[in-house]
């Protein structure tokens, strides 16, 4: 078997780990992805380090946690000292780029702290999170920034004859009615309407497009390519013919129930006041939406079939790690709610699959407890790197390819929901708005700052309809979980500025010290 | 009345708060530092957020707790990253120096990631924890060191005619003994021979020197200036005539019981049996140190008078902020210890004296529970400045001195001892000897990971001979105290990368959201 040479760490944005056939979706194919996930390795119950973007994706690219690396929302910059996927990757001597979004912020305060400019060199890598930019498309283009600069992607489109100012909104995310009227994808009403955009020249197609340029580029170079789909991630619209490939019959019942709307925990009330939780209670709008929601997906596994082919005819199927993952779920009308944020398996539970062809006798699934934060340690330890970083507080995940481990007791993620008019409405202020779920593998806890916790069985009650966070009987289970968390944060690696190593040698030395005498008579 | 210019921030080096006639030492008479006191507000409740000299320092430097900053032990860098009072003071417009220990060691990895040299310009400034170099001393200079570069103090020696490679260890740590034979100052049975360096040239004396110096070239420029005398840290040795000022007469009875030695407590244990403990477990040996430790106290309460002459005559007593503390105490044999790391109140607790020349009508004394992080935001308050910073976990005291406020529920103080023999002892890997002090004003309490707690009860037992961490009738209380601690570190700053105002900015903005429309039908 030939040895691990490159990755390829594909990220889907806003894909719910139910909506994959290989998860079990009843009505939604994706052979595709089906078969990478009957390669390799297909975890049950991976969970991201935050169901938000942002902080999901930091935590991804840093190996931290998000009280870890401190972007807790999307809008917070990562700071400029922590080292990324890109910098793990370079020092094994990869080359490493990204392909779609990584929805990193340059940390401007702590550039200009360093003497750094932004847009060149050094600077430029460390505002890009330590990744070399080679066709980053965050999704999202709004007027007001294509006005400022153009977007690499709008710019594709300008080349293919998309005449606008900003060709993503007016042909990617719009529509024509049945009156040839002009739709914003914006509005779900729209999510059936076929996007304006030719499906060979849609984000998951150009994505594609440039990740098998790449591959191609890179020759017999080692290379670490984080393709990162940003679908199927709102605006719902989507490109014929996949608007129309589902209907409101293939859609699946909405897990909730009625007494859910009579729960009055204060931050699951505010949220399902948000008004994607309202339009997502509405059935109509499942029924709209959730087909287009589909077809979406179905996209991303035929594009993901034409990239598996384009792998084994460069003969890269043979020495690339390859992993499928989503940055969060989407609640899509579950438990009431819209968006993601929550805590709930649709949103902080994401598909994780990894391929690792030196390992021909993979585990086909693994029930283990994992984390997104695991994977920066996966990727060095099939690198054959040393994975003892000091900031790193995942671990590798490839001994689960192989059975001989069984994961962690608890995994652990958090929300920063400062910035969301839930906060607002219960008149937070923006640094007490946090909350923290601890699952193991029969409970799960979210600890809320200033609030009753919720509790949820997720043997007896898998569909997490029934919150015990105020049951008397649970009570003692509940301090035994919110003690899970307060051990968790306490072992988290602030001593970040010494690896472990250093400090064995350091407390070696500190207790063999000659030179300094301390306390002799 | 003048407003505040300058900041003049003194710091003794393992004073214990007791060792001052102000706070009620029977037999050292400190008249120039009780008249500081006197002059302005003194506070007994003061703690440093970590009992060694490296993190308490560095959060004293920086703002942050010692998990914040991540600088948990004394040769563990300070990352590169954090803002220190050298720059929130030039932010102010002051020019900064230090004058004596800081203990900052360069974060090299951080600082190669930034591309930046620290031996010059930024990486320089960035290497010195953001200060501005003076007259850095750090105290004890081994051999190994002056055979690389010679250090400032060394070289004022060998200018001022004492001949060796490293003076300071050959003069200032050695004395001739009663036959005429060249004894060390590492050795504490010397400690009541007189140092071989005359007091003039001391390091107290040589750090006061500079101070005057430096005040005096500031002019009318505004400045703050770190003062940080090295000691009565050990080696315990002092010059003439401060050897022999005090006797074996003059020293208080140690704070310990016979009870305390069977107290079975692992990590209290451990550090019994610490060389130090050991040897000031012994009468004779605080017989000899302590008289000398008491000297040392004294020679610079002589020169703060010196220092305070100097500032009168500069004009300078009018709009200078003057602050007295210590980085942390030591034990001297309390509770059969020696050195510093446990949470008594000989260590963690410390002077802390505020003179602020805009407030005429200083309250005297404040007992409101304080923490050296609070100085930061003291020192910008006291000028003017706006204290929102997203760094900083402190709070400014400026209302303390006028009693307005009485300070915060609780303080916290943190440990990490991987790299002490009772971790060897307790066979703890380097990540797993953390403890963490609470104290309220009636009870402190110090969680060890992976150990039973102690708690002690402030008011019944001031002197913390009963430990309560395993007495069924105070579980309760503990898991309150616990839980304390679990808020405490759920609220560390960690979004550090926004301020407030802009965190607060963004939740409006992601309000008010147009040109992103989310969830509407």
């Amino acid at each position: 078997m030939a040895k691990v040479r490159n990755i390829l760490f594909i990220m889907c944005d806003q894909l719910r780990r139910d909506y994959l056939s290989c998860y079990g979706h009843p009505t939604l194919p994706t052979p595709n992805i089906d078969t990478l996930a009957a390669k390799g390795t297909r975890f049950t119950r991976a969970y991201v380090q935050g169901p938000v973007c942002g902080p999901s994706r930091m935590s991804s690219y840093t190996g931290r946690y998000v009280s870890s690396h401190g972007a807790t929302w999307n809008f917070v910059p990562l700071s400029v000292q922590i080292p990324t996927l890109g910098d793990y990757m370079r020092s094994a001597g990869l080359s490493t780029a990204v392909i779609g979004k990584t929805h990193v912020l340059p940390d401007l305060t702590g550039l200009q702290r360093m003497g750094l400019n932004a847009s060149e060199g050094l600077g430029l890598r460390l505002a890009e999170g330590g990744f070399d930019p080679y066709a980053r498309h965050d999704g999202i283009i709004p007027d007001s920034k294509a006005k400022i600069s153009q977007p690499l992607y709008n710019q594709y489109l300008q080349k293919n004859g998309y005449d606008a100012l900003n060709p993503w909104h007016d042909f990617a995310n719009a529509a024509f009615d049945d009156q040839g009227q002009l739709q914003s994808g914006w509005s779900m009403r729209n999510a059936h309407l076929p996007a304006r955009v030719h499906e060979s020249h849609s984000e998951t197609a150009w994505c594609t497009d440039q990740a098998l340029q790449f591959i191609q580029t890179q020759g017999e170079s080692p290379w670490c390519l984080h393709l990162s789909y940003i679908k199927p991630h709102w605006p719902y619209i989507a490109p014929a013919p996949y608007h129309q490939r589902f209907d409101a019959q293939d859609i699946k019942a909405a897990v909730r129930s009625d007494s859910e709307r009579t729960n009055t925990h204060p931050v699951y009330k505010a949220f399902r006041n948000h008004v994607e939780s309202q339009s997502f209670a509405q059935q109509r709008v499942r029924e709209r939406v959730i087909p287009t929601y589909m077809g979406l997906v179905q996209q991303i596994d035929d594009h993901i079939g034409r990239l598996m082919a384009g792998l084994q005819s460069q003969g890269r199927l043979q020495d690339t790690l390859i992993v499928f993952t989503s940055d969060h779920g989407d609640m899509l009308g579950d438990h009431w709610l819209g968006e993601k944020e929550m805590f709930y398996e649709a949103s902080a539970g994401v598909p994780l699959m990894i391929v690792d062809p030196s390992q021909p006798q993979q585990v086909s699934v693994c029930d283990a407890l994992v984390e997104a934060i695991d994977l920066i340690p996966t990727f060095m330890d099939a690198l054959g790197e040393p994975t003892e970083h000091q900031w790193l507080e995942g671990r590798s995940l490839v001994p689960c390819l192989q059975q001989t481990e069984v994961g962690r007791e608890a995994v652990f993620s958090e929300l920063d929901y400062a910035f969301y008019p839930a906060a607002k409405e219960l008149h937070l202020p923006v640094n007490e708005a946090r909350a923290t779920m601890v699952r193991t593998q029969r409970w799960k806890l979210v600890d809320y700052q200033g609030f009753a916790p919720q509790l949820f069985d997720m043997q007896e009650d898998p569909n997490e309809l029934s919150d015990l966070g105020q049951s008397a009987e649970h009570a003692s289970l509940r301090a035994d979980l919110r003690d899970l968390i307060q051990q968790w944060r306490k072992a988290l690696r602030t001593r970040t500025s010494m690896s472990d190593a250093q400090a064995d040698l350091l407390a070696a030395r500190r207790n063999a010290m000659k030179d300094i005498v301390i306390g002799q008579w």
